[in-house]
């Protein structure tokens, strides 16, 4: 027979004790956006492979899982391109894009979602990567205030500290700044996203990796001296209006600078003690459809990024027939998993969890008691599982005991109770 | 350009207010079971071809997504059966065998397993049947002993009680039992699965509708008689073993009719006054893999069926190297949030949910004090939605109070606080 045990390439499978976490990690999640008025929505996990391979993927679009035709439609299929119709989304925002043209009109505005769901890639699966992964996007459609930045940032961190992860740093960036401190060097628009690319490496390969990596694509040495010096020194406590001064003066407006200082100094306000708000003229933030602020949510005790966003005013409109201002925010729902394992942060249960274990010489009688007297408590709340004592019992007790089971009642013929 | 603004053919799509329902119906079904000893485990979407079309899924393996292989192993491919590697699940028993073949020895056993997911069948849509759905099954595995259908039996009806589904019926029977009726009026064995077709639509073609079926498909008439006279009468209080009286000497054990007999009397006893366990010789349960007990949990004020199940025992074998009893339970998911919006189930949400409408021309103290108040009140535990004020207030305030915020706050330059 072909049955295969294992899971397809890059498959994730949960056992009890991880999903027990996820399940915890949800639910925290879930309750704190909705705290902030963000409502949960779902979108499906097939889209139209039109819609899958716009362009505003990127790279993801090379790793989509796609799927075929059926019926007479496949047969008729005259390339291999033909043969596949829908695919797997690989992110939350395609689909988020659709469902935004679609129900728009049905809902408040602006709208606050918050979607969590599987997403695929079919990318070379690694240690602690998957192929089919869960994603949390929370998105704001319909604002086009910095309030939208300052909700998102704030609820995200507030998220994370509720899940007991402290020692956050929240950088923020716009894409203006990015683009204006490139152009105010002389620097073509054309390579601006080459530019942004290198610049996004600053903190693997330092300024020096950066200018060479400048002037080895080519760029004028005058330009690249100046946009490098403009790096120099910086550090977590930056100001923002500061560090700009006069230097872009022509390229970026004033209002843009305001808005960004502003988000700063709000969210700053009222985050945590375990929470930085830094302004960081090196953020870049991959995806090209970023029009405005962007942000990232650093662990600093890992080095490393537990949630991404930013504002894209120009995408969701081309899925409408007008535009809609858009602000979103990615959460790394399986890092936050890894960090809350790593880190111990599952509180432990308290609450008694009880296996009744009944041996098979044990009279109907006697086992129906037992039934019944386990309906009763559960109907106080407590949790009781019931199933057949095996004969090597310590074995049996020892893996409930790896699965949460605290408390042992064992039922014998001639002894034995609940 | 392409985008596509509607979803892919049968594909949901999940609005604020419907997701609220199934967040609500999940999360009472998980602490449930919890309570129960169930433990959730997720398995992938993705499943192996060679496992989704191994003849175990009926009809359903006519219905699979099939996803194309990736990169060289597509070009490479000879037909259009080799295009394909793998595909979307069907249901989440091939999965859970699949899961168990791989993980068994980690888990205690008996396992007691609850699986909520998605699964998809490339079906022809209908209104309220979607390509897309979730499923909720919960399996015990492991447990040759009748411990485990009561268990499944009381866990969920008692689930559907929490959920406020009242007038529960849950129908009874054994596919031994329906076998030795069979046999014992000469019908050969190789039309048993025909057979059991034609009885399984007693609810819908009556009596004469079976005989004239039965007839007409060619079994001896003589035997088509007292096969029909068996279920002359039958009624929901009729008593398995009186039914069964002498009439199944030698085709059925002594033992198979004291089980099922202990299954209804003991979760008889446990039931709520909401429901009733009868003994239904008429049940058949789709699915030929059944090996004893088979259950359905019937909506009586509904004709409709809310979740049905049985005992497998030689299925998951298939995929370990060794026999692995197992029963299992599933949940009509989709239908159970149905009942709950129809019969208006939801809970009402009795807490204070603001919206804070911020005016545009609030100065930025105004807007940051009120930031910091809503930080203070979230802390308290209020739900709080702030964004800026529409130019039409009514209409938005409209559109949230349909999405459940009872509590607006103006703020203008002059007026208003939150």
């Amino acid at each position: 027979m072909d049955f295969i045990k294992t899971p397809v390439k890059g498959m994730p499978e949960q056992l009890p004790n991880d999903m027990a976490i996820r399940e915890y990690a949800l639910r925290k999640i879930k309750d704190n956006y909705k705290k902030f008025g963000f409502m949960l929505i779902s979108t499906p996990l097939i889209e139209h492979i039109e819609n899958l391979t716009n362009k505003q993927g990127g790279e993801n679009e090379q790793l989509i899982f796609k799927i075929m035709k059926r019926g007479e439609k496949l047969t008729k299929s005259e390339s291999l391109e033909d043969l596949c119709d829908c695919g797997l989304r690989y992110d939350l925002t395609v689909p988020l894009a659709r469902f935004y043209a679609n129900n728009g009109e049905n809902l408040p505005l602006p709208f606050k979602a918050l979607q969590i769901g599987e997403s695929f890639r079919a990318d070379r699966p690694q240690k602690g990567r998957f192929r089919q992964f869960t994603q949390c996007d929370i998105d704001i459609l319909g604002d086009s205030s910095n309030l939208a930045e300052i909700e998102l940032i704030s609820a995200t961190a507030n998220m994370l500290n509720e899940l007991g992860i402290k020692e956050l740093k929240v950088r923020v960036n716009d894409r203006n700044i990015l683009r204006a401190m490139a152009l105010s060097c002389g620097f073509p628009e054309e390579h601006l996203d080459t530019i942004y690319i290198i610049l996004d490496k600053m903190d693997k390969i330092g300024l020096d990796g950066v200018k060479n990596s400048l002037l080895q694509f080519g760029l004028d040495p005058a330009g690249v001296e100046k946009y490098c010096n403009m790096f120099a020194g910086i550090n977590d406590n930056i100001d923002c209006k500061q560090f700009i001064g006069d230097k872009l003066q022509g390229y970026l407006s004033d209002e843009a600078i305001e808005n960004l200082q502003e988000i700063i100094s709000v969210t700053s306000n009222i985050a945590s003690k375990d929470c930085q708000i830094v302004f960081d003229p090196t953020l870049v933030r991959g995806m090209s459809y970023y029009t405005g602020p962007i942000f990232e949510i650093e662990l600093k005790n890992y080095h490393a990024s537990v949630a991404g966003g930013g504002r894209y005013d120009k995408m969701i409109g081309k899925y409408c027939s007008k535009e809609v201002c858009a602000c979103g925010f990615s959460i790394g729902f399986e890092r936050i998993i890894s960090v809350i394992k790593e880190n111990q942060l599952l509180p432990v249960e308290q609450d008694e969890k009880i296996a009744v274990l009944i041996a098979k010489d044990v009279d109907k009688q006697k086992v129906q008691k037992t039934i019944e007297k386990a309906a009763e408590l559960r109907k106080q709340g407590k949790t009781i599982m019931i199933c057949p004592r095996n004969s090597n019992a310590k074995f049996q007790k020892e893996k409930l005991s790896a699965y949460g089971f605290n408390n042992f009642v064992e039922i014998f013929s001639d002894k034995g109770e609940l």
